[in-house]
């Protein structure tokens, strides 16, 4: 029962620390609908990434980090995106990517819209998501469950689910945030937006 | 005698090596002819860049590097931008530099054409443009002196000069390849264009 090309999603991978990763976010879906597609939403955890990639964060490097903070404040403000910074940055995600799987097994459309809520109060108004509480409070916001989703996120079972998601991420050569996958071909950033709606359109060039 | 805002030219700092450099410098006139703007070509040494910058090519970094040959290309394509690998990638620009600081001394629009002629050599077509031999001739092609030209690459004060203006970029953390200054706002990369183009338009945002 697999899906045919035309109707494949456009996978998208996000870090929840991740300000590109947000600001293509707020914009993906609206592409994926243009081109009658939908989004499988994937986070992921850029941490265990750059062990296997040998980067790091790009708002620490040297020279880059003081730039990158400016064109992610730059970019948010061209497309009027909400954009704050939180205290603490970059976060753990570690207990956002467990949220996610524990409540994508039984309704994938409220995974996504928790993804959502969790970036808008990271990186939409600078809250803190980093710890299990935090993660949960954006979940009862939302009106999930969050008996069983706190449950769901000491789970051993999903524990490994989300680091075998991420391995099986690094395996496909899925290296930062936001990437996408349209199709087989492989986009990375919030700058390939453009060419990804262009794919779309066109099947290639 | 310093130029009024409006006046100021778009710095364009490249490195002959960078895919991304090359790209920006098939669009970046026609930009700044848009918005009555002059370019003010700055060629660096992002060799020299990433050893302070901790930095290195992106085409051989861990599971970047595949991809990034692939964004290139396709970036390539897209824009119908012709393009191809040197048989050696990257490669030194040293030579490629110091011929244009010199040609440059005398005749700037001159060492604009040479920079053209060096990169579309170099990614247009996928020549060596390394050795100090290959500029020449590609000099000579587009009828500069080369006589003089092979003396000034050799001369001190070019190679010194060459180093200082590297050096300086660094200083204004210029770290990558392109990287535009526009009435004192940064924008890094090719996919920063559309944001230089508006920044033009608008005065910034």
């Amino acid at each position: 029962m697999s899906a045919s090309p035309a109707t494949k999603p456009i996978e998208f991978f996000f870090d929840f620390s991740s300000p590109y990763g947000y600001l293509a976010s707020t914009q993906i879906e609206a592409i994926a609908a243009k081109h009658d597609r939908q989004v499988a939403w994937r986070p992921i955890l850029l941490g265990a990434i750059f062990k296997v990639s040998g980067a790091g964060p790009l708002t620490e490097a040297p020279l880059k980090g003081a730039y990158s903070r400016r064109d992610m404040e730059r970019s948010a403000r061209l497309r009027q995106i909400p954009y704050a910074w939180p205290a603490v940055f970059p976060f753990s995600t570690v207990a956002a990517c467990r949220a996610f799987s524990v409540v994508e097994e039984t309704d994938p459309a409220a995974a996504v819209a928790l993804a959502k809520a969790l970036y808008h109060a990271a990186l939409g108004v600078g809250g803190d998501i980093a710890a299990p509480e935090a993660v949960l409070a954006i979940a009862r916001a939302i009106g999930l469950d969050t008996d069983s989703l706190a449950a769901g996120m000491q789970d051993p079972r999903i524990k490994q689910r989300v680091k075998e998601i991420n391995d099986a991420a690094i395996g496909r050569e899925i290296f930062g945030s936001p990437f996408f996958i349209v199709d087989g071909e492989p986009f990375w950033g919030a700058d390939r937006l453009e060419q990804v709606d262009r794919w779309l359109a066109t099947g290639g060039w």
